[in-house]
């Protein structure tokens, strides 16, 4: 076989990195479940008209075919690019036997034939929360997803995030206030802020949108609000803008932020950015973004919001809320910046040595002894001398080694101290914080804590 | 949007069927780490070069193409279609990086564009171990590895499991010492033996293969063996035929067949079936399938080998030895037939109920109070009377339903019992088994254990 060289866009990590992504991935599905998220996995295929929906992706989409299809078959199948197409499609196929609101999360790869660049790849893998009614779902659900996934990833052992929302119903009725006649448009063009100068922006709103400066004026002071506390009603008042719409999108946003905030600890902000707009096509309510700090650069590292026609079969439309959390795109840079890391690549806890390889039934008994009681641990691979059999241990991390002595009792010895105790393979337990590997974080002040250790202290 | 019917061959979960799912690679994974195995995943994608290499499965490859593509272009990608071709690419293009023997565990999807039928997927799930040395790897490896899958699948409630093994060794020694030239291609006809009578596959042997008619006739007696005790070696010795492989494979069955029984608990055969020879091509050693009580008509629910070039970049070899499980091939089958089922379709063991809409805050409190201890609970979706909020509970199985009393004290209620009791969301726990959804399962005496208690019990 020809020297392999990596697929460019396909990232995969080595076992002890890829520790840490379980490890995450654990502790976000913990926490979707305590509050009481469902969890569902769908095929990754879809029809490809159904993919191609969305019109603006389409570019990127994967379509698949058997090797064996005639040279002028149609393609028919393509990937998911997102979580969020085949789960609509998964709520019409499955309606019948769902109890709605249903409320479920999905962790699994998407794909996207684009350029690859740092955070961004071609096989990814997204963690999403949804809840989605049918015919309804009372706005009290936009708090509840939200505040999950604070939760979520305040419980994570990476850099500070913040969730910056805002409401696409606060947006529509100031510019409808404001007299603007194309809403859809002038948030096209002040979505551009983060790009160009506002006088640019300012100036676009008159030119393509036809505002009067006036109004592109108002629209700037609108986007630049950022509050981080509880001057958000005030501050979008002093406007002097006023629209029943703009005041139902205020207090939803302000709903929001109040309740992400009370879940918030003090590793995640909640703001809001009036500056987001996202996706305009089919979000109608509530949109959030969720930024890393030091990742600025990665962009957004997740996002959702409020759609009031996830799906709909015609007779029957399905609302949903939901926010996504880009797992490859979070980890897979931190991984790479030595930020995460892994304590070691095995789940061994333990080497039992071997004395000769008559001997191999003696220590494969006695790393069963320590399995029964939960202990993760493997016999050497030969009857090395110990000091080899030692570091074979040290290489991989596994922090004790188990010896039998000629005289039929044990010892153990944590490599790392030197220190050696005689010990008992029905009674011997390692500390807690060796019995599974870790993730050691630079993000976090203590700097060795396992999701789960966090989610004790909360 | 379209109505929507299922894509044959791409079966997807519902939520309390997906949890069965949830529990079986949680305790597969748990069992796996107890060994020692090391968990990764690789992209989903190989280059079809390397998928083809095995020949005769490239019909059923799925090939990628991005939707965008020059009509032709020459696709380059394909979707693996086992774990074990990603695995040895993997290895290779990771060598430098991985300590050896490297003892690893994955679990995930595959796809095959073949004729869907029971069993059967374009999209199913396997778990794989698989241990691989860098240029030789002790044959005690076999028996590890084996006996890692016989102690996982002894801790499923799925019917019980047989594994029959053979060794490559053997057969091909045998075979050498009766004197027979082209090995190879007896085995291929011995191997007819389960779809044609003894004597068609005699007359085979003599027709095709050039044995004798005695020789064909000791090669059907050989095949025949198949014993659960102690009894191989002396059945084998009896045909009279000895050769220095004979001896060797052999006795390597004898030690693999020896060590799984001494993990297989009373749920799991472990067999010695000389008729098993699977996959021509790469074994060369120990051989196993397995098969599930009740199942036959699946054929193999898993199954594996040792193959001393598992991979190879022209320098280095790398020999392995493994075994697969298929999880959906087995789930799916035991799902539709109800032998398996979920015990609720949402993690939440209790719904807090509202009193009015403007008390959410309060019900959130509650339920915040049991997160912190590990209770996954949701609040009421709206202040409907107490017995319409208790059938929202029933119809998702959640057991418990809290309410807060006017005068601010709570009280919890067991809704399968009536029972309704006093209770602190600081103190309240639910009844262990309460705690998580289960699996019911009509294969095993105790028909709503959980692997993880099953595990516990070991």
């Amino acid at each position: 076989m020809s020297k392999i060289s990596p697929l460019s866009g396909f990232p995969e990590l080595l076992p002890a990195q890829r520790a840490v992504e379980r490890e995450v991935i654990a502790s976000l599905s913990d926490t979707f479940e305590l509050h009481g998220f469902a969890n569902i996995e769908t095929r990754v295929v879809e029809p490809i008209d159904r993919l191609a929906k969305g019109g603006e992706v389409d570019k990127e989409i994967y379509v698949l075919q058997r090797i064996a299809a005639e040279p002028d078959a149609k393609a028919e199948l393509g990937l998911h690019f997102d979580l969020t197409v085949p789960f609509a499609r998964y709520v019409l196929e499955h309606a019948g036997h769902l109890e709605f609101p249903f409320r479920r999360f999905q962790v699994q790869p998407a794909w996207r034939g684009e350029r690859p660049q740092e955070g961004r790849y071609r096989q990814f893998t997204q963690a999403d929360v949804d809840i989605v009614g049918r015919d309804e779902l009372p706005f009290h659900h936009d708090v509840e997803v939200m505040a999950v996934m604070v939760d979520a990833l305040g419980r994570l052992p990476i850099p500070r995030v913040s969730f910056q929302f805002n409401n696409r119903k606060l947006i529509q009725g100031f510019y409808r206030g404001l007299g603007i006649a194309d809403v859809t448009d002038a948030i096209r063009v002040i979505d551009k802020l983060d790009k160009l100068p506002a006088e640019e922006v300012a100036r676009m709103l008159v030119e393509r949108v036809g505002t009067t400066p006036e109004q592109a004026q108002r629209c700037l002071e609108l986007a630049t609000i950022r509050v981080a506390d509880s001057s958000l009603v005030e501050r979008v008042r002093a406007l002097g803008v006023t629209d029943e719409l703009l005041d139902q999108g205020l207090e939803e946003l302000a709903a929001v932020v109040e309740g992400c905030r009370a879940v918030a600890g003090d590793r995640v902000d909640v703001e809001a950015n009036l500056r987001i707009a996202r996706g305009l096509d089919y979000y109608t309510g509530t949109v959030v973004e969720i930024f890393m700090e030091g990742y600025e650069r990665l962009k957004s590292v997740g996002g959702g919001g409020r759609y009031d026609a996830l799906a709909s079969d015609g007779r029957t439309t399905y609302p949903g809320v939901g926010v996504s959390f880009g797992v490859s795109r979070t980890l897979i840079p931190l991984i790479t910046d030595g930020v995460l890391s892994g304590s070691r690549p095995v789940p061994s806890v333990a080497l039992v040595a071997l004395n000769t390889e008559d001997e191999r039934g003696t220590s494969t008994a006695v790393a069963g002894a320590l399995r029964t009681r939960g202990i993760a641990c493997e016999v050497a691979p030969s009857p090395a001398k110990f000091g080899k059999q030692i570091r074979f241990a040290e290489r991989r991390g596994i922090p004790f080694v188990w010896f039998v002595q000629a005289d039929g009792t044990h010892q153990v010895k944590d490599i790392r101290s030197g220190e050696q105790v005689d010990a008992d393979p029905a009674t011997w337990a390692p500390p807690e914080v060796d019995l599974r590997p870790r993730i050691s974080s630079t993000a976090t002040s203590t700097n060795t804590s396992t999701p789960s250790e966090l989610e004790e202290n909360q």
